[in-house]
Parts: C-alpha cells; structure tokens; sequence
C-alpha cells in the first residue's frame, strides 16, 4: 500500500498538529480525504467535520475539475490538488462528493484495499453489495466487511427520513411526492447560471411586467430552461416512459433504503428558483389507518426530524440547518393516506451531513478508529 | 330600472362611436361593465376582449380600491371611478372582477334584475343556484334563468380542463395535486411585494452566498413568508383540520365542475416565485386503465389544451397563451393512474379568458344579444 500522497495536508485544530502516516498513532484522529473538496458538498462537509467536531488528523483535500484549487479548514488555506489514488489510499477515510465516474474509478479499488469510502454520488447506490444509507433509517445495513457506501440522492432523503417511522407504524401501500428541489442541488455551474439571470433582473419603472418581458429573454446553458422566475418538471433526462433521471432515482432509493422492493412510487421532480432548500410536497398511503395526530406524535420523537406543529418550513427556514424539517401533516384522501410538507438543505441532510453522520456511526462502532 | 350611469365610458374600435342607452338599437354591440378594471384581472380581460373582438358597444371600467382611477380600451385612456349599483344595472354584461364582498354586494341583486354576471370572486361559486363554469367542461350547466355565473379558482382551472377528457374516458376514483402557484395570482399587491424583493438582490462578490444571507433578512407585508427565492405551501388561511382555503377550493370546485360530489380529491397548494403561470403536478386514479397512449391521443384533440410531446410546457412558456398547457403524461402508480404535468395562465385560462369565454357562450346561444 502505498502511503506517499503528492497533495499537500492540514492537521486539524481538533488534534495535535504533529503530521503523521495511517501507521502511526491514532490517537491524533484519522486522515481524511475529500474527493470534490472545492464543490458545494465539499465545501459543506469542510464545515459539518468543524462544526461536529469530526477526528480529523490530517486532511487531504482533492478538487475535482473546479477552478478552485485550495479550501479552507479550521481558518487555514489547504491546497486541494487534483486526485491521486495513491494519496487516497493512504487516508483511513475518503469521501467521495465528486462525479460518478470519479466514483467509479476510485471507490471499488479503495475499499477493497481496505480504506473506508462514503460516496455521495449515484454511482453505487443501486448496487447490492453497497449500503445505502441514511443513519436514522437504516443503519443496520452497514457492516466491517462493506467499506463502500453510498449516501443517498438529496430529494430520497426528506421523504425517506419523514416516512421511515409512518410507514414503520402502519405499513405502507404507495407513496406520491412532488418535488420543489431548489438550483444547489444541480451544483456550482447551475448556481452560477442562476445567480447571473437573477442580476439580469434589473428594478424597472415598468414593475413586473418589465421582468416578466425580460423573462422571454433569457437564455440557459447549464440548465434545459431558463430557472429565475420560472420552474420546469426535469431533474436529469428522460427515459423512453417519460421519467426523469431523478424520479427513477427516487423510487429506486427508497425501495432499498427501506427495504420495501415492490413498494409503488411516484415521483414529479422539479426544479425551482430557489437557492438551497429541496421542498417536497408527499402523500403517503398506508396499510393501516393512521390519523394525522397520531402521525405527528410519531414524528415529533423521530431521529432527525423537526416537526413543526403550527406553522410549516420553507427553503429560507431550511438553508443551513440539519433536520429535515416536516409540516402539514393532515388527512389524504383516505383514512389509509397522509399528506405531508417536508423541506431539508438538499447540501447538507441531503448530502454532506449525511456522509459525516455516516462517518459517524463507523466511529461509533468501532470500525473507523481515530 | 336605472339606466343613468355615473361614470365615463369608451365605444370600442369594433362598434360605431355613437353612444347609446341600453334600450337602443343592440346591433352596435353590448353595454359591458368591468368592475376591478384596473386590477390585474381586469386589465387582462380588457385586453382580450379587444384581441377577441367582443362586441363592446359601450364599456363601463370600474375601479375597485386601487390607485389607477383609468384604464386603456382600444388604445383609449377611459376613467374608471368607483362602482355604483345604477351604473351596473344600466349594463347588458357585467364582469365582476374584484374581491367578495364586491361580488356579494351586486352579483344577485343585478342577476335579479336580469343583468348578466360573470363573476370571477370565489363568493358563489360553489352555491347550488350559481352555475361554476368552464366552458370546455361544462357549458350545459349554463342557462337563461340564471344571470349570475362564477368561474372558478384559478388553480382548478387546470386539472379541471386537463383532467376532464381522461375522466370521462375512464371515470375518476382520486385526485391528487401539487401547485406551483405564481404570484400574480394573489393580486397586484402581492406582485408588488415580490418586485421588491427581487430588486433587494443587488449582485454582489459573494455570489448565491450573498444572495442566501439576504434572503434571510427579507421582511414580507403582504404574504405569510418572503416569496423571492423562497416558496411557501399556504395559499389562503387554514382550517381547523390544516388545509388551507386554496386547497379545499379546488377540491369543492372540481367536485362541482365535472359533478362527481363525492369525488377524492387531495391538494397542496404551493405559491413559487414566478410572475404568471400557474403549474401542477397531478396524479389522476381511474376507475379503468388508461395507458399513458390513449391519454395523450385524448388530450390532443380536447379543447382548451394543448398537448406537449415531446417537451413540457414552464410558466414561461405559458404567461400570456391561453390553452392549459399539459406535458409529461405518463404511467402513475399503477395502470390505472396518470401523472400529468400542466402549466396555465392564472391570468387569463384561470380568470379573465375564462370569463370571457363563458360571454361568448351566452352570446352563442343568442341568451346575449350585440
């Protein structure tokens, strides 16, 4: 194994700052790679791993195609050089918040070789030998002998963090979910884009009808449609039955993710002009007659959920927070269906929280020793 | 009855300029009132009626609490003062373009009095004696003896006209809907919020990051929530058992319009931040199946839609068309259910064109006389 990384590294001010190798004493906290450190989700995890205090004994940084060739941690600049697989094979973790061919080149290999690998791209989601996994649903699925894993899609994890202890309690028959996922979630170049029509919006004497004029103007290259001030029902593209690339992501993910294979799921996927934030709109039909209030008595003490009881969240109450926030819940169409409101940080519960949390729980079990 | 009307008037370019009472010769078109002229409604429905050639003989533009005091007809500026009752009377059709109350005050007494009423509030729409009505689903609700018509909601505008030819191909057995609901359709004020929220994102260095840390701080007078780069799931107040005044709207209406009563219909309804257009994603359970084929070959040739193939329609596509726009028809959670994705005009299909429509009807079957 080879233990040389040609990148540069950063001891975290959590442990002592004496540079070390994977050989050397764990006690000073793991060596950490992250794969995609310079894109949203890395930036993110950069934080979580501050802000959770995660061992982190020497951190190696990698970019993945982005312009931008250092981050920051604990308040110092790091370089983030492109990848190596030797240097990831010398971290005893490595998260992987980059592309799916990234994920493919690098994850198998490494975790064969023994390094603990969090992937949150699709790339292995699907794949049986893989966890897919969300710590508060399903964490029974890790195992020491499974060093790939995957984290679920941003818009999987709201329905199946707020619909894993209902459909626990009362079975479930079918669910419907419409999304509102906002442009963070399509990464930094579609963030750009939108940013960029937002500033083409200038204040006109002529009010909204000058920027609905304007609107008609407008021209996308990163997304299929222009984004500010409009919406449209593609995440991905579409297969030869109509569905977008996200919606069969969606009904394929929760299906193993809860474990129910033949559960019937139907997604609407779209997208909003709204930064961070991915709104779902979810109606749940369940074996079991469940009432409204016996459904918010289950999610008030459920892991990872903040029920809001009076009120309902939205992508600006959501932004930056770590729940994944549920409201509205109320009758469906039948004494067997719940409608529910639910948004979470599609950067965060929806990606790089969760890989931390993942991280985590190998800590918490031993398996990942800082 | 009063025929001395108060305020200014216009003869449209399609009509001889001679002004004329109600009882004059009817060949040089109708007597129309318009109240909430000056609203966003009504400056529409003035807008199309030109483009629809009317036959205005004389217009009676009514303002209804906003500022504008004048409205342009056929290139004309004309005076729009406040309503009165013998002003009204003194029409053959009036458009009640306005709030309730206003509805309230003169829909049934004018009715009465053998005026035709469209009136496009939600104040009689669901009464028995007050037809709900959109001409391509249920004109056969329309007739002579009763003066006083409502359209309906806005959003049930939408899955009223798209999902009545698959509904009556292969009955109904539930709804379910998700709005994406624009703004204009909470009036001009609400649009006024918005503009000014917008123009409150100045560009800044700091990117989609600054755009976030200001969306924080963005205050709101007229809706529940900032709407600018946000989305919030309340249209109307809520009741007791949480659904919100829009949502059980478009159950009461549909229910009225295609007149199954006892019809599931389950809604969340979503306002977004975009001008016009209102979109849907809706889950249509039959009775029998209906293959995503035979829907599509259904809706292609129904009127009032326009069917999208290949592509799917936003609300940039749609602000300022008139056909409900459907796209994205495909297989549901079982062979006896689709899920469609539909765009309309709240402005125009879901209020001002509508009305309109249902004047060309009375006007088709001679209850209406230019």
């Amino acid at each position: 194994m080879a233990t040389h990384h040609n990148c540069s590294s950063v001891k975290s001010g959590f442990q002592s700052p004496v540079s070390r190798r994977k050989s050397e004493n764990r006690k000073q906290g793991l060596r950490v790679a992250i794969v995609g450190a310079t894109g949203l989700v890395g930036g993110e995890l950069l934080q979580i791993l501050e802000q959770r205090r995660f061992p982190v004994g020497e951190l190696l940084p990698f970019s993945s195609g982005s312009k931008r060739t250092s981050v920051r941690f604990y308040g110092r600049r790091v370089s983030a050089p492109a990848v190596s697989y030797p240097a990831l094979h010398s971290a005893d973790l490595v998260f992987l918040a980059s592309s799916d061919d990234v994920a493919r080149r690098y994850g198998p290999a490494l975790a064969k070789a023994g390094v603990w690998v969090i992937d949150d791209s699709s790339a292995f989601r699907l794949h049986t030998g893989v966890p897919l996994v969300i710590p508060e649903v399903n964490s029974q699925s890790l195992s020491p002998r499974r060093r790939l894993i995957a984290g679920p899609n941003c818009t999987a994890t709201g329905p199946a963090v707020a619909g894993y202890p209902l459909v626990k309690a009362a079975g479930v028959k079918a669910l419907r979910l419409a999304s509102y996922q906002a442009v963070s979630g399509a990464g930094r170049a579609a963030l750009d884009e939108f940013v960029s029509q937002m500033n083409a919006f200038k204040p006109s004497r002529q009010g909204w009808k000058g920027l609905a004029a304007k609107l008609t103007s407008l021209r996308s290259n990163i997304f299929p449609q222009p984004i500010a001030l409009n919406l449209f029902p593609q995440v991905g593209n579409f297969d030869a039955q109509g569905f977008s690339g996200e919606e069969t992501k969606i009904a394929l993910e929760l299906r193993k993710i809860w474990n129910i294979p033949n559960l019937k799921i139907s997604a609407t996927a779209v997208r909003v002009p709204v930064l961070r934030g991915h709104s779902i709109a979810c109606w749940i039909e369940t074996r079991r007659p469940l009432s409204p209030a016996r459904a918010r008595a289950l999610l008030r003490r459920a892991p990872g959920i903040r029920l809001w009881d009076k009120n309902y969240p939205t992508p600006r109450d959501a932004q930056g927070t770590w729940p994944v926030h549920v409201g509205r819940v109320r009758a469906g169409t039948s004494p067997n269906e719940l409608c529910l409101w639910m948004v979470s940080d599609n950067l965060l519960k929806g990606a790089a929280l969760n890989s931390a949390q993942i991280a985590e729980t190998l800590l918490s079990r031993g398996w990942l020793r800082a």
